[in-house]
């Protein structure tokens, strides 16, 4: 007894084909004319049979197995875990975007991150081990030597070998500049360093999956300074390779101690790295040394996008399972009537459940088309010669990654919720996939940055750079977005959503004006919440963009209910979801620091 | 490497004995005269001891052993469950507030309810055990027959047998009138029934704790009509037993054939129970055939004060070690400050985690008063000679309880959720214990009626007593308040809660008129917006109230940062948490019902 898993294509493809129109703009560039209609039909209509047929079953197996530790450091996935990533790895997932020259298969971001959705959605936990190989890969591909750069993210890109990153350390986890690890350039081996220290949290730290596990190491090379910039990115393989072939030699000094007992993605290993306390362990130098922090940011915008996917997937799981329980689920009889034995009603029909799904599908489906969106830029951005639509793609995506990280995992957090409370108390236990959601979910609020530290970055930084005209160039988009919505007939709706935007704005004038008064706790005391109302206003201009594509389509004759589906989405966000952009920006404006008091929290 | 656990004993005796004066008005009942403050004290001393010392250290093992089930139907309960039962009891905590003449210690609820926050907080798997047989004996005392009445009562109460609640069938969860078990009388046996049925979700069904259990079971009679009307409460013990003695005697039919396993509590045992299956099955009417649901309700009422103060516990503790480990844990620098070395800070020093734990403090603080208050309003309508208080005060309590059982049970998850932020990485993990409170906390949301329950109760029920007098009697009462606190110079913080509690009455306006006009539908999608706007001026009203008996203390000399806190948690709640119930309103107000459209949901 459970609920089965599926994914969404009809929603996937909208958003893809209609309301962004990936097919059609990139049909006009260089490098992705050549992909027609068909071929991203058959790559969706893929990825959702191995998503259902093939990840979907590990995702119960892998949480309540775990994974599991020898005293060699070697670590056992859960059953299944193997023959799918079998699969994930011949079908070409691993990085279904990457150069075809390094084993990818060279479709457009756009189409991986839509294709990654379904697969995060089936099985998050597991979905880390390919994820991390892809970013270990891409980073190796962007900075690596000649020497190993084109075997290294081969082997990584088709499967063959898993990758991890490894940054945080026990005192150095949102302080990457605390960290401790060391570099040494070993004596007589040109370009080797040995690598000594340990690292926590590593997730996929070693698996079962892989021949060999290349470790990316952000360690301190001898004289460097401390903080970020003293830092450099070591490559440091479980096995030793041949540069040129790949062939494993022996072992590194690169070791597995402990795996962390989390509260949820138990498939995907935990793990606590010691490098050189067993035998030495070598490194060799990605890119230039000091220059680790840099390098990593790259990484970082791209994991952020990645988690930020994590949360969007998760909402459209909740939905989608919390949808097929309520149609199913018998329970009670329609409000108003009398309780009688055959007047009972499935519980879709009951009006807090539909407020319960709706929730769950217009989250869920915003949080997909800001995804898709974000890779879209990637996209344009890798194909365009117009230099200052680059600029101004690049600006935006970096002001909105911070965001959509934080509010999309903070979303899915409460999605998952919220769907356990649709299915009651069948939803808390196992029988049902919906509490694990709950329990995978947190996480994301968490790595990559906690969403605190997103805010601060939107706050600190992306907001201050070009002395703001990041927003601006927002905000002009956004309004125009809105007049030409309310002259297709979305008056009332533009009309609240230009009223959360003009909140916005005067948060962020008010930031700026305390900010620059000095008071830097009082400014950054209100990061999260106007963080909160931006996402919030940017999955309601979603909504409406969505909305107006489907009226046109409508109005043509179109029939769908998905279509209809949109324009609801539109009224039930402005009036269920937008009021808390409104209520962050009160929030934000009141100017309280209460809570900045010294005598609070004061050690007794 | 955890955090230990600690209780706010401090801000439970300012609730107790500054806020609400209950000692001193108490002490003018003839009921509770004798118990001096003293007593009142060393009451919660121990109290705080026992959650302290026995209670946390069984709650991690409690979950990570969970319970096990033998094929007798005897459930094992984790390691030290058994010597805290046995502390439990003999403490006489099981039921403090009980009559003495049954085994209870005759303190005022008020006393249960704040000494029953220091247990739950500390270990709220386990409480459900003495939780369940409190409300069972309670149930018993009030309506169950002379011959068994006082020796079952009494063996409750005590400790020495369990008691558990059998409402809940695999097709009747929310729908109780929906129940298939029957009962038919036995023949030869006077009184006696035999019942047949299987129930599920039972907490605590079997135990070790106990020699024996008693269940409280809702079955039908022959010829009684389907529905809740139809429906009768039966005795069944697990062994039968003397009526007068209480000794036992043989094994009763009634046994578990199953264990949840459940995302968290646990430590309690949730079991399918059959009865009859394997052999009769025995049961004694409670009180008169057809009236087990009425008879429920009462015990109802109790549970859901119940949950209500298991999410005060929740915030309670996610608040207390949240707050620990920030004052420990040493990362970063302040902001705007250098990466330096020794430049590092305590994160109780960042703006964002001081945010994070001011909300953690004024939910947990203000949840802590409303339960209380709650709780004492029970003991002034027992003691109160007035009877149009005590109907006043009946009234309010009806009112209240749906409010503060969601509203409360709703923050509960968000702050287990938030105190997991605050530890990051950590937070995740087993190591500490905050991931479990999570895990723990989301069940409150879903039984006892599911939060989307207590907001049809509320709307459907609670706001249309006497024609909406409870609300407006609710409304006059805060609306004094207002102004005493006004004059007493709180006058932004009292307009902005005037402002809430005038879009309150603005909703309720507005949703007797949709009822009203026919649209059942259309106010019913707004119940839970409209429950989480009143739960969110609720404990807006609990701030201003402490802040204003705060002030008195502080402007007659007192020194005291627990008392300066209040004043901060003030302005706090208002700048921070206040805006939701706006915005909750303006959803209510919208009169939005676009997920009422018949095409959303469909089946495919």
């Amino acid at each position: 007894m459970s609920t089965p898993f599926k994914v969404d294509i009809d929603d996937m493809e909208f958003v893809f084909f209609d309301q962004l129109e990936i097919a059609e703009k990139l049909g006009a560039t260089q490098q992705y004319a050549d992909i027609d209609v068909d071929t991203y039909k058959q790559t969706f209509a893929e990825a959702k049979k191995l998503a259902e047929d093939v990840l979907s079953p590990i995702n119960a197996v892998g949480d309540r197995q775990g994974c599991s530790l020898d005293d060699k450091g070697n670590v056992t996935t859960p059953e299944g875990f193997q023959a799918a990533w079998t699969a994930v790895a011949e079908g070409g997932w691993v990085a279904p975007s990457a150069n075809p020259d390094l084993g990818g298969v060279g479709l457009p971001k756009a189409v991986d991150v839509g294709t990654l959705e379904f697969f995060a959605s089936a099985a998050m936990a597991f979905m880390m081990y390919p994820g991390l190989s892809a970013a270990a890969a891409r980073m190796v591909e962007a900075f690596g030597d000649d020497a190993y750069r084109e075997t290294v993210a081969s082997k990584l890109f088709t499967g063959e070998w898993g990758g991890t990153m490894c940054l945080t350390e026990s005192g150095a986890g949102s302080s990457v500049g605390d960290n401790r690890a060391k570099a040494t350039p070993a004596e007589g081996e040109e370009g080797v360093y040995l690598i000594e220290g340990e690292k926590i949290f590593i997730s996929g730290g070693d698996h079962d999956l892989a021949s060999n596990i290349v470790h990316l190491v952000l360690a301190r090379t001898p004289g460097s300074p401390h903080g970020t910039k003293g830092l450099s990115l070591f490559l440091v393989p479980k096995f030793n390779f041949d540069f040129a072939t790949g062939e494993l030699g022996e072992r590194n000094g690169a070791k597995v101690v402990g795996l962390e007992h989390k509260m949820g993605i138990n498939g995907s290993a935990t793990c606590t790295v010691a490098f050189g306390s067993e035998g030495p362990c070598k490194g060799w130098l990605i890119g230039k040394e000091r220059e680790g922090i840099a390098q990593m940011f790259m990484m970082m915008n791209e994991a952020r996008i990645g988690v930020a996917l994590q949360g969007a997937a998760t909402s459209a799981a909740s939905y989608s399972y919390a949808l097929q329980y309520a149609r199913d689920r018998v329970q009670g009889t329609k409000l108003g009537q009398r309780d009688s034995e055959d007047g009972r009603v499935t519980i879709v029909q009951h009006p807090d459940v539909r407020r319960m799904l709706m929730t769950l599908k217009v989250v869920s489906e915003t949080s997909r088309a800001a995804c898709m969106r974000l890779a879209f830029m990637d996209d344009v951005i890798r194909t365009t010669d117009d230099e200052k639509l680059r600029d101004r793609l690049e600006g935006r995506s970096d002001l909105l990654i911070p965001i959509l990280k934080a509010h999309l995992t903070d979303l899915a957090m409460d999605m998952a919720s919220l769907a356990v409370q649709v299915y009651g108390g069948y939803g808390y236990t196992q029988e049902y996939p919906v509490e694990q959601l709950v329990r995978d979910a947190k996480i994301q609020a968490v790595y990559e940055g906690t969403n605190g530290i997103q805010a601060l970055d939107l706050l600190g930084r992306k907001m201050r750079i070009k002395n703001g005209a990041l927003f601006m160039e927002w905000m002009g988009e956004a309004q125009a977005q809105l007049k030409a919505g309310a002259e297709e007939g979305f008056k009332a709706q533009t009309e609240a959503l230009g009223k959360s935007i003009g909140q916005l704005g005067a948060c962020a004038m008010h930031l700026g004006k305390v900010a620059g008064g000095g008071d830097i706790d009082g400014a950054f005391v209100h990061a999260v919440p106007f963080l909160r109302a931006f996402g919030t206003v940017l999955l309601g201009m979603e909504a409406l963009d969505q909305a107006r594509v489907a009226k046109k389509q409508l109005d043509a004759g179109k029939e769908s209910n998905l279509l209809k589906g949109k324009l609801a989405n539109l009224d039930f966000y402005v009036a269920h979801l937008l009021p808390a952009a409104v209520a962050f920006a009160k929030t934000v404006q009141s100017g309280d620091k209460s809570c900045m008091d010294d005598y609070l929290f004061a050690a007794e």
